[in-house]
Formats: structure tokens, sequence, C-alpha cells
């Protein structure tokens, strides 16, 4: 019953034995072998047209570095107000881009395009003193399990087209959102807007692949400076690439996010349909947020179960009783039904 | 015939099976894990005192870091003219420290002491405008696969002490160097003043596998917002755990270097054997340096066999003839004899 | 009738002397001039302390630097929402302190301690992947001409001290506030828990003269370097310490702050007494927000008047009409009785 | 006698006088008052075309800016090794720009072109490893007193060129280089290839006067927020362009020049007929490097003499004895004949 994080899991037996078989050769380092040229050949068929692509060592490095890419002096940078990159990146962002991070409202863990566009008319583009509005960056899913729809999407992008501002998508959990919203990796991205994406592999299955995909190639052109300044050139690169394969071959990573999405709809059933327990608020991907009684916590957590308590949102709706107490559980490609239905059982119990 | 580089060689298969069975369980993330703790102390035995252990992604990241975790306001880090961290680093270690890399020349790739202290006299600690002395950094093995002796690293310290300043080993090639000299880790570092170590593993069997040693424990005190900021810290991290786990057990790791020393070894024999070719300069761990006929290089290329063609040093008493190319061959665990004898075959065909 | 702001005032009559005077000799450069000594000496006199005091060129340098000396990896500097530092800096306190300003709402330009509190709250120590609380930041006069009563001062204070975290006061207009609270230097400082304050004179009289002032000499340990590496040190450094010594002499600066205080009391008494224009708010130094018809703005502008349209703030109680603006006005020590009644009785012609 | 630098001066009666009168006006502060904006234009008159001109607080930040608006990421900066942007200004240029400066050696405080273009070869534009070439920067005149000829800086801009590097000139000293050529600003400068200047006003008759001078208008197309964002944007700015009215009118800057020139040309004459002390190297601007018994030293400075004892150069050919000592001394628009001539008599009677 690890629900504490889709980190949490290990690596996928197909991109394990992947792993295995590359340990066994000699390859050129540092990007430059075969197998990484064949991977980044691969994610222009996925995204069905051509792309530069990037490997890099975390989610954290994928998104700082995405922004980095898009830095201009003085510049801002447009995010949730809940966004990974403003409260849990111990400020890599601001490092890498030398620009700062600032928060947009919005419930469910998305941007309101009201706000976005607001808050982007205060910085305009000779704005010496405030800064100026430089790139905009969205979640799919986002850190509260919701997903925005492809209308919603557009909305965005046409905001970040309407201030000729750049838009970086954080997909630590990509394929999540694909598999909820049943679009395609082009459809969910530069068919709407996103210029460029940090495609994340590590909590789907991998235990290390990240990578930042530039759909508008510009963008991309001092890229790999970018990245060996920052230290996240990796020597044995391939290893990563090796991954990469096993993950994108026949569509393995939409299984895998369709696995772990079931798991969290099974999560999310089994809460609606218990009284003693329920959903805070409706998510989609491979989150659940939860209202728990105090015990049922206590007592799963003795049984082995691991989820982490949340930090209530100032606007949540439903109100937490005394004995209660608020969880996120996440699963991932490694979630099994029984660790679902156990947990579920030990809440009915309460 | 792979003597490009160490990293082009896969992983040891110790280090991939402790990866395998790793992949198969859960475990917290973000190096809180057992696992983690558990080689943390196994560092302790290793370097025999208490050390503090950081993962990182990159030796790059391992150099740049320690160095961020020395920084002063207007400090000054003082290396070898050829250091890979003012080299072959993109200016990855004055960005994360915000110093700059002074460089001090020397013959083989060491720093000689009378520059190190005549560079390290004109920033004294109240030099405003130039900038103060900061800390030292020394690799070892070298750039140019020669070993400072356990007196030459005594000479270094004994400067770094007389001007307060913190020391720091670049040992991407540590083991190596360790087995040249037959020393222990202990011996070759904090016995003799060494601060701050960057452990590399990745060069000597693992494909991705670097720490920063700390043994000055006040020096980590702020070390890990430093990685956090940094992009550095892994969320699998105990992925590199267990990389360290199968390379430190039983003195795996050493008898790896000892393999890819002996081979360079036959190499500097095949070649002292030879009068078709020679060594540039004489070198003690995996990496020989040998001037080959242009027609042998060729020749042994076509055969398959790979390595970089180098940038005659200033200094270099050898002298090239016209129809002479000045190569550098490194092995590593997985360097065989055959491959060794092979490649001097084709030269003493020349 | 200039009341844009401040800064657009020339400089005092025995400023200038003073400059004139100090233009004709030969003295030390970079700070090291016997002047700049008795002007740090003259700062323990004003402040009742030993004091490290150090000049800037600009406020925006007090500020940055000032965060600067108290910059942490991960640090986090907690500021209004409407503070100097975020919002007109163009981030340079980000670039120089490396650290994010995260914003505290609270009414009239002051943290609400309340906000305060559960911000820093969100940052514990030990918080890698959030990054932790490292400063707090008050301007005093505020942004909105409102100021922090000594009580306020101490709540904030209090929060600072509570949390182990340094406090600075950014005093582009203290004399403004130290006149508006009728309080000495020292109690409205250190006296209550200030580390470190930016001291301003360029906005009371001076043509360039800004100072950080710590009151804990820890903190200035390293600021020589951080100074000089931000390209801060005048290399005619007595000039600026020339301007303070007539600035700071039988209290010209304290009667220049009283002037300005007074013209916008006039201000506001004025507008007070009119029916075709009010107050937008209460201020307390030397600025003023009122609320004008749209003609009297343009016929006080065809006349020649200087003041900026201001954009609402989202929590301003008065409405305004469809043909009202909301304007800033700045009085300084230039300002005349004649420039208020002149403006004044053009909106009453309205 | 006040030799020990040439910004110990004040500031001339002309500057002086103009600053006065602008203190007794209000303006638009922030540099975009009328006078600012004339001094703009004055820039391209005395340029001979359009430039693009920033003022900023100290020749640190003209320098380092500068640098700045020509970063790239993993970019390089070339500068001969003994360069105030190197050795002198606290590692200001790394930290604006983001690039490390690489020193390039020759003689008499000129880069030697052969050694410039050997170093520049090592950086080629995909050095992903080494960082790229990415500027050029050099000091017209030099740190050590002697000035590039017209045809020296045609060398240097050719290397600038065949590279594609943009060409940057520190002109702390910028006026009394062009006097010692007898050349237009435009003859040595953009006529010549160089792209940006570093225009200093303070150590030749202003007292805080520095402007960055863009020939090439696309690298100026971010400054604005770089100088923001360093802090270095004055809200007085006028104060800056009211000094450079009266520096540039009538041609008062050349003759300030000229006369500093004409007193270190009395000095040098005053030395080369001496048997008691003697120049230690040729100079061409406002400082005088030479070589005096240690005895006269000392009684020069009894006498109320000012200057500094100078680190002796490796490559220096003469040879100091025992009881002598090389000292460095600058004239400027204040020196006097008699300052001159008594610290000659003082000499002659050792």
């Amino acid at each position: 019953m690890f629900f504490a994080s889709d980190n949490w899991a290990g690596a996928h037996p197909a991109i394990n034995d992947r792993l295995s078989r590359e340990s066994t050769r000699f390859a050129a380092a540092y990007g430059t072998s075969d197998l990484d040229k064949a991977i980044e050949r691969k994610f222009n068929e996925v995204f069905e047209r051509d792309v530069a692509v990037f490997f890099v060592a975390t989610g954290t490095a994928a998104n700082s570095l995405s922004l980095a890419s898009m830095a201009r002096a003085g510049g801002l940078t447009f995010c949730h107000t809940e966004a990974h990159v403003i409260e849990d990146e111990c400020g890599a962002p601001d490092f890498f881009s030398g620009m700062r991070m600032v928060p947009v409202d919005g419930p469910a863990g998305k941007m309101r395009p009201e706000n976005l566009k607001e808050r982007i008319s205060r910085y305009p583009q000779d704005a010496i003193h405030h800064g100026r509005a430089a790139a905009i960056t969205m979640t799919q899913a986002t850190e509260v399990g919701t997903v925005y729809t492809l209308d919603e999407i557009d909305e965005i992008a046409a905001i970040a087209k309407a201030n000729a501002l750049p838009l970086h998508m954080d997909g630590a959990r990509f394929a999540n959102a694909l598999q909820a919203l049943g679009a395609s990796p082009a459809e969910m991205t530069w068919k709407r807007g996103v210029d460029v994406l940090s495609f994340g592999g590590t909590k789907n299955g991998c235990w290390c692949a990240e990578a930042i995909v530039f759909f508008d190639p510009a963008l991309a052109r001092d890229f790999a400076f970018l990245r060996k300044r920052t230290a996240q050139l990796f020597s044995k690169s391939r290893f990563i690439a090796a991954q990469f394969e096993a993950y994108l071959k026949d569509d393995l990573w939409l299984d895998l996010a369709s696995h772990a999405n079931a798991m969290a709809d099974r999560l999310r059933s089994g809460f609606n349909a218990l009284n003693t327990a329920r959903l805070a608020w409706p998510t989609n991907a491979n989150e659940v947020f939860a209202i728990l009684p105090r015990t049922s916590a206590k007592q799963a957590e003795e049984q082995g179960a691991r989820f982490y308590e949340w930090l209530q949102p100032r606007d949540m709706p439903e109100k937490l009783a005394e004995d209660e107490m608020l969880v996120r559980m996440v699963t991932s490609f490694a979630t099994t039904e029984e660790d679902v239905d156990q947990f579920l059982k030990i809440c009915a119990s309460a």
C-alpha cells in the first residue's frame, strides 16, 4: 500500500531489462551515441513532428532548464500558485533562468485565464522597473491531480500567443494526463501551442528518465550549453536513452499510465462508495485526495500503508471534522488492485 | 578496442544485478530510504570516519557543488591550468559557486606548490578589488594520467592550511589513483587535509553514481539546499545508493580500478617495447598518452579502435614528427588484454 | 507642481554647497578617505550605537545588497505584496541575493502579522523542496504612503525573532517615516529589532546618497566583497560622504522630511475640504493618493502639474466614478505651499 | 603631489558648476528627462554616428554590463592577463555576464594577437565542455599606461571579426588614450570594429560619470533591463547627464586629458634626465612607472606625496636593486607642474 508518491515505485521490468542489456556494451559518451540519436528520432515519431530532445537528471532540472531556455533579462514566468516550479523546487527555476516565478491563482490547481491575463497585463514589455512577462508554465497533470482539458489548454495558449510569450508544460505526469484526456501527445502539446515540454518518465516506470522536448527549435539554440553549465549532461547518457527506448516501445508508457489512472479510479470509486471517508475534490489522473477518519489513517499506516497528510488548501469547499485528516494518495504502474482494496477496506471498517 | 574514455564502458554485472533487484521494490524518495541511509554509513566505513555523503548526477555536479559549499563572496578557487573544473565543465563550477577558477601552472597536470603559493599570495583576505582566495581544488588522478604522491598531497594541503583555505579533491578517477598509490581512502584524503571529495563511480563501473563526501561537516551545513537548488536531488535516489552498494561491496571498486590500471600498464609496457611508437609522458593510473605514426592510428581506427587525438601540451618535452600523432588512451574495468594486445600489434606493424 | 515623485526634485543648496567644496580637493578613493570614515562615525551618533555603514549608488542596490547579506541557499525573503523589492526593482533583489521574494498580503501597504506568520510557517528550516524562510523585509514609509507604528514594527520584529530571521527595513523614505512618527532613528530600528536598514537620502534632498546600515555587524562580514562584486563601490566615494555630511548636519535631513510631510498634510487637508475631489485612503508621510475628476487632472497637467495615475488596488474601499481618476502625489523638500495651493485650486474649480 | 590615482582628484570647476545649476530644478527621473535625452544625442555627435548610451555608477559596472550585453550561455570573454575586468573588479564581470574571463598574455599590458588567436581557437562554437568564445575586451589606455596603436586595434578587431565575436573596449581612461594617439573617438572605436565602449568620465574630471556606448544597437536590445536588474539605474540620472554635458562641451574632456598626459610627459622627461631614478617601462598616457631609490620614495611621502608601490611584473626587463622601489604615478586634470617638479626634485636629491 505505497501511496506516498509515484516516485516510490521501482522500475518496470521491461525498462530494467533494457538497462541490463545496455550495461554490457561500449558506446560513445555525452549523448553522442547511436542509441541517443535513435531515441531522439523516436520522439519525433511520438510527437508527429521534428522536435529537439535533451535528457536531464531530474524533473526539477527539466522545468528549470526549460524556463532557462526562455529567459530574458528582467523576465517573469507565470505559473499556478501551487506549481512545482514555485513551491517544490527550492528556487532552481529562478536560479537556472534568472527569472522570478509569478503566482497566478485558480481553482483545482489550474490558472484561471482571467487571472493570468490580469497578471500579465501588469508587466508589459517596457516595464523596466516591474520586470516584463517572459514565459508561462502550466502543469499537466496538475499538482492536485486535475487535468487541463484541451479547451483549457487552448485558453492558456491563446493568452501566451496574444502576449507573444513562450508556453512551457511541466509534464512530470504527462502520460497520466494524456490517458486521462484520451489525447495524443501532439494534440496535448504543440497542436495547442505548447513550445517546450518537460517530459517525465521517472514517475511512470523509469528509474531516472527526464527529457526536455522543444517544439520550437529556436528556443533550443543555446540549450546544449545551458545543460552542460548546470551539470545536467550525463556522460553515460545512453542509459537514459535506453530507458526511454523501452518506455516508448509498443506504447508501454501509455499502458503504465492507464494502469496508474485505473488504480486511482478504483480508489475514487471506493471512496465515493464509503460513508466513512470521502474525496476532498475531484481528480482525473493518478492522484487522489481523500478525507479520512484519523483512526483509519492510523490503522492503515500500522498495516504498512504509506501516504502523505496534506496541508488543507485555503479554498477547499469540504470542511474537515476534528477527527479527520486530508491525505494525498498517488498510484503508479506498480500499484495493485489488492493494495487499493485493502486500503479501502481499512477505511470502511472505521 | 574502446580507449576513447572510461565513460564509454557500460556497467559492471554486479552493479547491474543490484540495480535489477532494486527495481522491483518500493522505497522512500529523495534520499530518505533505508538503503540511502545504509550506504551513507558504508561511506563512513570506507573512509574510517564519520562523513557526510550526498549523491549527485554527474562529476561536473560533484565538483561544482563541492566548490559551492566552499563559496565566499568575491572568492577565488585555485586549480591546475588544465583542470576539469576550468577547462571541461562549461563554467558550471563558476555558476554554482559564484567563484572564479584561477589557473595554477605545474608539470604533469599537477599544481607546482611554489606557483600555488605565489598565486594565493596575490589574493589576500582583504583584497576587495582582486577578490580573495577561498578554495583549492586538486584532481586525483589528474587529467593527464598522473597521480599526486602522498607527499605531494601533503604539500598542497599544507598550503591550504597555511592560508586557511578548504581543500577539494576531484576524484572522478579516485579509485584508479588509490590503486596506483596503494593507499587507503583515508590516507589519500582527510588524513592529508582534504576537506571535500568528489567521489566518482561512473567511470569505474557504475552507470551513474557520483557522490560528494564531506570530511568537514561544517561545509555540508547548507548542502541539501545547494543540491536541490541545482536540480541534483534524484527522486529515486536509492538507485544511486544501490549502485554504490554493489560498487563498494567486497572492494569491487578497488578491483575494477586495479584492472583498469593493469590494462594501462600493459599498454605502457607495450609502447615502451616498441620502436614504432612511444609514450608521450609517464602516467600512473588508467590513462596513457602515446605518440603513434599517423598510419598506425588510422589503421587502428579502421579496425574499430576508438581513442582521441590530443592537443599537444606546450611543455611536452618529446617532439612530434610530421607523420606522428599524440593520442590519449583510457582503460576501464571493461578493457580486455586482447584489446590492448591487438592495438599494440597494429602499432608494431607500422 | 511637480508631484510625480520625490526623486524629481534636485538637491538641497546645503548639500550642493558641500559637494562644491569637496570638488576642489584630492582624497583617497574607494571609501578610504578621512571624510568617508568621519561620516561612518556620524552614523554611529545618529543611531546611538556602533553601526557598519556602506554607501551604494541606488535604493535598489541598498535593498538588494541588504538582502544579499542575509542570503542562505534556498532562502526566501518575505515582503509585502506591493513592496518595491518585489514589484519595482526588476528582480535585482533576487539576482543579488539568490533568494525569492515571497509576497505577504496586508492592508495599507503593510504586512498583516497573521499572514506573515502563516507564510513563514510553510517554509521551515528543513524544507529542502519548498525552500526555507531566510529574511523579512518591511518598507518604512510604505509604497502607499502609510507608516508602520512602533507597535506594528514590534509585531513584525517579534515574528522575525521567533523564527530567527533577520529583519531588513527599506528606508527609501526613512526620514519621512521618522518625522511622521516623531520617533528617533534608534527607536524606529534596532531598538525594535531591525537588523539592516536601507537608509535613503536621494529622495529627501541629496542627488545620490544611499547607505546600508548594519545594526548586526555579523551580517556585514562579507559585505565589502558583495558590494564590489555588484559594481557598487564608488571610486570617488567621498562625494557620497560629503552629501551625507551636509544631510545629517544640524538635523537638516529631519527638517527636509518635516517639510515634505507638511506639504503632504496641506494636500490632505485641502482634499478633505473639497467636495470635488477626495483622498483615496489615509496616508501619513509624504505621499497622497487622491481621487480627482478627470477634468481636474487634465486641467492640472495643462498648467504644468506632474503626477502619476495609479493602478487601483484590488482592496480599495472607495469606488471610482467613470469620470474620476486615482492619482499619486508625492511631496519633497522642494515642494512649495504655492504648488500645493495652486493644485487644490484647480481641483476646487472642477 | 597626489599621484596615487586619477580617481583621487576632485571634480573640475566647470562640471561642478553645471551640477550646481542642475540642483535647483525639477526633472523627470530614471533617465527620461530632456537633459538625459539631449546628452544621449551629444554622444551621437561625439562619435559621429547614432549610438545607444546608458549611464551607470562605476567603471566596474560599465565593463561588467557591457560584457553582460554580449553574454552567451557557456560563453568566455578574452582579456589581457592583467586587465581590470579579471584582476580588479572582484568578479563583477563574471557575476553580471555569467561568463568566465580568459587571460591572454602579451607585453606592455596588451594582448599579443597570436596569443589571442591561439586562445580563441581552443574554444570553438560547439565546444560544449570547454565553453565557447563569446567576447573580447581590450583596455585603452591599458592598466600599465600604454596605448594600443590604431593598427594594433585593427589587429584585435580583425581577430574579433574573423571569429564573429563582439569587441568591447574598457575606456576608463579613454580620453587619455585618444589624446595620446591624436585620434578621434570614432577612429579609435567603431571605425576600427569596437562594438561597445565603457566611456569613463570619473577619472578625468567628473565625480561620477560613466557611460556605456553601443555602436551595435542590437547588443543594447535588453540593456535597460540588465542595468535595472543590477541596480545601476540612477533615479536622478540627469545629474550624470549634467556632468557629461559640461565634460563634453567645447572639448573640455579632451583638454583635461591632454593636461594629464602632459603632466605624465613632464614626469617621464624628468625621470629620463635623472640618474638617480628611471622609468620602468615606456608609457604613453597618464600613468608613469618609475624605479626610485627607497630613500627618495620615503622622502617624497614624508613631504606629502602619494603614490602606490607596484608589484613587479614577471616580464619586466629592468632589474630592481635592493634599495629601489617600483612605483606607479598617475596624473590627472588636477595635477600641477609644481607637483611634478617638486617630486622630481626630491628624486634628484637622492
